[in-house]
């Protein structure tokens, strides 16, 4: 089983597990079911190009899903994800290889809570860093187990 | 409002009222989300051309989806669609003008319904037909009223 961190194994600077996601047109027909945004960018190629783009791309709320996970899948069960933002800069298709990235910038204490604020992002294959955000984790702290 | 017909109005060889359908991308993505039928050749153009067809095409069952419209915008609220069934055979594609089309081959009662009985199909804006099925509906029989 993996060792979810708690407040106090983690410090700022630490990098977290990276993640790395390879969407599929399928991946965004189904997004776009689930989320209700079905417009046509993001799965009608002819329709993409006719609005300048190189072809389909992904949803930015997707990308911003992604990072999400990746805050999620180092917590573990036990924490809590309390703030999730980004900025839809850049973007991403089909076929691309992300990798989710993210590194501590600000741990603090907070009404008991232990608070761990990070800097989020994803990059493509070619090194590209697109999707800047940031998210707060409360982590449990040991002390107060 | 519409006069529905009851099962007296009907003869064999009447043409049900045409039903026109202009699929889209969008619609495709649609439906394949609420069919759970997320085969790529319905969305992702390249895809489609790989497994050697000219583009995206419909899901054989909105086609057949459309048949079910024909006959239940024909029988209106106080019919029953008894049986739909079609062969997919042909295949159509967004951006085609498709004309969904029946006639009534027999007329019966049993067991105090008023059954009809009717071919259907549909015609692209070629006049090539494809998707051919026939229907049962249960129309309201007025001597019964």
């Amino acid at each position: 089983m993996t060792d979810y961190p708690y407040w106090e194994d983690v410090k700022e600077g630490d990098e977290l597990p990276p993640l790395t996601k390879r969407p599929t047109t399928r991946q965004l027909v189904r997004y776009a079911g689930v989320s209700g945004d079905f417009y046509e960018i993001h799965y009608d190629k002819e329709f993409a190009i006719s609005t300048g783009l190189p072809g389909v791309i992904l949803h930015g709320a997707l990308n911003s899903a992604f990072l999400g996970q990746l805050v999620i899948d180092w917590m573990g069960p036990r924490g809590v994800l309390k703030k999730l933002g980004c900025q839809y800069r850049g973007m991403s298709k089909p076929g691309d290889v992300l990798t989710c990235k993210g590194v501590v910038t600000k741990k603090r204490l907070q009404d008991g809570e232990g608070l761990v604020d990070c800097e989020v992002w994803v990059e493509d294959q070619t090194g590209r860093k697109f999707t800047p955000g940031w998210a707060t984790a409360a982590l449990p702290v040991r002390a107060a187990t």
